[in-house]
């Protein structure tokens, strides 16, 4: 018998062996990543419903989850049109059943026959199904008015996460005072912070203007770049328009300075879009990079590097338990280009289902088409609803002494600040936890609201915010936000 | 205007700047990265196919792409209950539809019943649908004669390759003489070899014996772990059974030295047994590690760390697009377990067709439920095909004079032996070409059909092979064996 590195364990009087695999052995970086939507506080949610399932008692009789951009979870609905299609793909002896319209059977059929052997079973090319590629770029020359776009740039992902990550992994290089940094906003979302220390690079943080509705200042991203270049290497930076968390929409005349701050400074842009029709607030309009770049001329369109990126699991579609996605990727090196085909190659490809409902996104039902109405009826009442609440969110948080949020003009989230009174912060501190994860965790405990606390995202230092979506219906958004005014004012009084 | 970097471009007189992104400052552990089975050969052979379609005159008129185990682009037909069941879920409006069967309904509401809102358009928990996972576990309960399954060390992955890049990453570490190594089997499935290398991680290489139907010999594993103990950290041992792409089946008593093995030189052992259910040749029997570590009593049951992996895309299903698997994990240390689940959650979850689909393959139609005699046939239909279709061609290869295949007990491929003259290695060896890759090129270019060079996957210096899918359908399957012995003589002849 062998026993390497045995050892022996008094309780059963077994040998027993050191695992190989322990927290200090394991990968170092992976313990630096933190990912706030899904932390602590989301753990401790679904503990509580648990609890609740059993008959426990609670200050509550259900947890509400406004921690995740999870728009069917919350009970929204999806788009008929796409569910028949996919429905159709997954099973087509259903194309010979009458009920289903003509539109939905030809989508269906054309998306089968991208398939190989018209199943949607087989693996695509690792790109993306090559039809499926070329509706994005029409897509994309539609809604940039003209703007051409070459299918070869489109690059079908597993939700943008996977594309965003993927990029990344690409600019990623260097040791110690080379090492490459990559500029993000606070607030970001944290997945850029996440994959960046994973990848081991440095992260340069921005931040955006609360006071100017957490606007984009270029002499705050010069700032944040000349500090950085002392100790790495700046080489990219990533913009969240709309943003998330702080649902800010950029100014075309912000956009082109970030472009040009990008080609002067020599960094490769990154553009996550994924909530490009998620804009609700008067005068604001989404703008893509893309077609600010070409509108900036040659002298741009033809040099800046530029990667965006977008999803099924936002805007008005919310489909994100199929993990679509695509990037369009605009000026990459020929050589470069290669190498990415080849490194996503080793994952096979991306969820074929995915890439079905990702080419319904750009390719909805057309004006004449039997499905038309009914889309743009389910679409426009989602989008429109979805104002609503972000015209509700804000105005009710705005009502609570000590909490002031900034218009959600777009994305699906609010971002208010919040005061917490100096006794709390110190009890936090004393208890190694961050201020605003203590008042959320407390907030949890007896409202039974899941929210993230504002430190998962980045803030200035002293201020507290938190995240909440705007997705739950609207009559319990407003139950909602009445609990989160009556826990911010007694938790504010326990303190003071 | 602002020109940090600009250089003048002669051509057209622009100033144009030099990208940030370029083949020398991109991430060189990318550079690294190759994955054969979908590398330059398969470029070809879709430029060829383009060709063929524009009218090209060529000789052949059609390319065979026997490269992939993509069984459904190969004409392999689904499994109806699976599909009957994903539409439902699609569009759970055809619940109410009466020519689906009842147990395709129940499944199809079970699954939704443990979605957020009843949607596959919602996120599910990053370690996947808890419903699912403890279906999973009671099919491992089966499958292991009654051996114990936790659903909680059940994790849900995006495919198997998911989960195996997640693994490793756990397990890199270290600099230099004390950097991570893993040891894989050569011949090995490319995978691994791409992720060790975009891990920078040290690749240990063990050879399969090929003269003994490539079978594992401990002592191969103990040679080239104590020559890798003197510039690396071993810590962590592959095993792909049944083999891909040796199709070699591993017996019971090799799999307990193996597990020994891992015991005694402290280990990780991750075992790759996504054909699980493609076993063909007679006296041969899967036997999963899980079982066989469990059955080797608490000495080995209660320490011995393993990762096992599963996919949808394999087996019977051969549901590849969908991108499903799962892993299960033994004996990992708590901590690290925590770090795998924030790990898994910044990319928020697998697809969750992936996922529904996962659960239908361990929880297919049972005896007495109105899907179960087809189900049955169908699978049985498909696995007896694929058996046939092993012999077929092991059978053919070995009457070719230079073309010596081993049994394909299992799995889905060939890997034959092929002697190629020394006049064919000089000049690939002039061409700067791997003589298999030279010679499965020019096969390509003569036949139509499209194979994966041995090099791809590693062989003994001087030895040559390659990978051949079995899963062409049968009548076609035999045209290709033909026109392979052809080639191979005419092939020998001109270079003899």
């Amino acid at each position: 018998v062998h026993h390497a590195s045995g050892r022996h364990d008094e309780k059963n009087g077994m040998m027993s062996r050191a695992k190989v695999l322990t927290i200090d052995t394991m990968n170092p970086t992976v313990k630096k990543v933190e990912y706030a939507v899904r932390g602590p506080i989301v753990a401790r949610a679904v503990e509580l419903e648990r609890e609740l399932s059993e008959g426990m008692k609670k200050p509550f009789s259900e947890v509400i989850k406004a921690n995740i951009g999870d728009a069917h979870a919350m009970g929204q609905q999806p788009i008929t049109f796409f569910r028949q299609v996919l429905a159709l793909c997954s099973y087509p002896e259903l194309l010979s059943d009458s009920t289903f319209p003509e539109d939905a059977k030809s989508r269906a059929c054309s998306i089968l026959n991208s398939c190989g052997g018209n199943s949607m079973g087989s693996y695509s090319p690792s790109q993306g199904i090559e039809s499926v590629r070329q509706d994005v770029a029409r897509y994309i020359e539609r809604r940039d008015g003209g703007v051409p776009c070459d299918p070869d740039n489109i690059y079908l992902t597993t939700g943008a996460s996977d594309g965003i990550v993927t990029m990344l992994k690409l600019l990623v290089c260097g040791e110690g005072a080379t090492r490459a940094g990559v500029m993000i906003s606070i607030p970001q979302y944290p997945l850029y912070s996440a994959a960046l220390a994973e990848l081991g690079a440095v992260q340069i943080n921005y931040y955006l203007n609360e006071e100017k509705f957490w606007s984009l200042d270029i002499s705050e991203l010069q700032r944040a770049l000349d500090e950085a270049r002392l100790y790495c290497n700046p080489r990219a930076l990533c913009i969240i328009n709309p943003g998330n968390p702080t649902g800010q929409v950029q100014s075309r005349e912000c956009i082109e300075d970030v472009i040009r701050f990008a080609a002067q400074e020599r960094l490769f842009l990154m553009a996550d879009e994924v909530y490009q029709d998620n804009v609700y607030a008067e005068g604001c309009q989404f703008h893509s990079f893309k077609k600010v770049l070409f509108e900036m001329g040659p002298e741009y369109s033809e040099t800046v590097e530029l990667a965006s990126f977008h999803s099924t699991s936002k805007c008005y579609m919310g489909e994100c338990g199929f993990r679509g996605g695509y990037m369009e990727i605009i000026n990459m090196d020929d050589d470069v280009k290669a190498q990415l085909t080849k490194l996503l190659s080793v994952r096979l490809c991306p969820p074929v289902p995915g890439q079905a409902l990702m080419d319904l996104v750009v390719n909805p039902p057309q004006p004449g088409e039997p499905s038309y109405e009914r889309f743009i009826k389910e679409r426009t009442a989602t989008l429109s609803t979805l104002a609503e609440k972000a015209k509700l969110t804000e105005q009710v948080l705005n009502t609570v002494q000590g909490i002031s949020c900034n218009p959600v003009q777009g994305a699906m989230y609010s971002f208010p600040r919040i005061t917490i009174p100096e006794k709390a912060v110190k009890e936090a501190t004393d208890m190694g936890q961050q201020p605003d994860m203590f008042y959320c965790m407390k907030m949890l405990e007896e409202t039974g609201i899941c929210l993230v606390p504002g430190s998962g995202f980045g803030q200035r230092e002293g201020t507290y915010h938190f995240r909440m979506t705007i997705l739950p219906r609207t009559d319990k958004l407003k139950i909602l936000l009445n609990k989160v005014q009556e826990f911010h004012l007694k938790f504010t009084q326990q303190y003071s």
